[in-house]
């Protein structure tokens, strides 16, 4: 693996940022049956609520949303949520959600470095967990948690509504 | 199973139920190696970080920590946190963490009354998911889940910090 692409910036989300970031969201083998349609289909009532999700993110002081940019592309994202909790001696979890990169930058280490980032901020934070889950057929997905250190110790169960 | 025994009242926890409910998340054959011995013998400082976790709960809109309570005694506890989201078209998703029920209590019904009940507020909140992750180990709870609705569609990842 290569060093750190110096042309890949970090940065929060902003809001002109929504377009793309739910454009990367839904360009994912799993999601796409669940958002594509909405992403490309939908620019009036659907974007507004996509706005109104991301404000909710932005103002809430225990979720961040990453963006990784590159020459002005938005390339990649995640979702670190902060959540108190009286386990652990009453320290926070970090919970990381909505991990994407662009699939021209696959492979290539800036997944890694979005992810030691969140790690990063959550240990500076004081959490002593960080938690994530991964659909049981992203295989390649568990390697990739696996080598930064993550642990499947548990099931992860979902109920839609 | 019999019916909802009226004897057990669901409530919002208060500041003062905080060292029950500390005792019960640590009564369990897993977590008793993390937490039991903070919760015992500990009543100062770790009982004051238990109070501000407390708070920063009670504080946050996006977090619920309700508890069961019968006859005066705390019975059952679980956390409900709405996760803002720019997936499913923008909508929250609902985490549950910290699932309880006293051990005097279990194999009755309360469980499944608490999580229908943190359904039922995630369904009212317009919430399109509920998640929650549950240790490989606790293949009853698996079945418990299950019986919900709840699919075990992903792993669940940990990285102690």
């Amino acid at each position: 693996m290569s060093a750190p692409d110096p042309t890949v910036a970090f940065r929060r989300a902003r809001r002109e940022d929504v377009p793309a970031i739910v454009a990367l969201l839904a360009d994912d083998t799993i999601a796409v049956q669940r958002d594509a349609e909405l992403a490309e289909h939908a620019p009036g009532d659907a974007i507004s609520d996509y706005v109104r999700a991301f404000e909710a993110i932005d103002l809430d002081p225990r979720n961040f949303l990453l963006v990784a940019e590159q020459h002005g592309t938005i390339v990649g994202t995640l979702q670190l949520t902060y959540i108190p909790s009286l386990s652990r001696r009453g320290s926070e979890r970090a919970q990381v959600e909505a991990v994407r990169v662009h699939r021209d930058l696959r492979g290539r280490g800036l997944g890694k470095r979005m992810m030691e980032w969140a790690i990063d901020r959550a240990r500076e934070r004081g959490c002593r967990l960080v938690q994530l889950t991964t659909d049981k057929r992203r295989t390649d997905a568990h390697r990739f948690y696996a080598g930064l250190g993550f642990e499947s110790s548990h099931e992860g169960m979902k109920l839609k509504l």
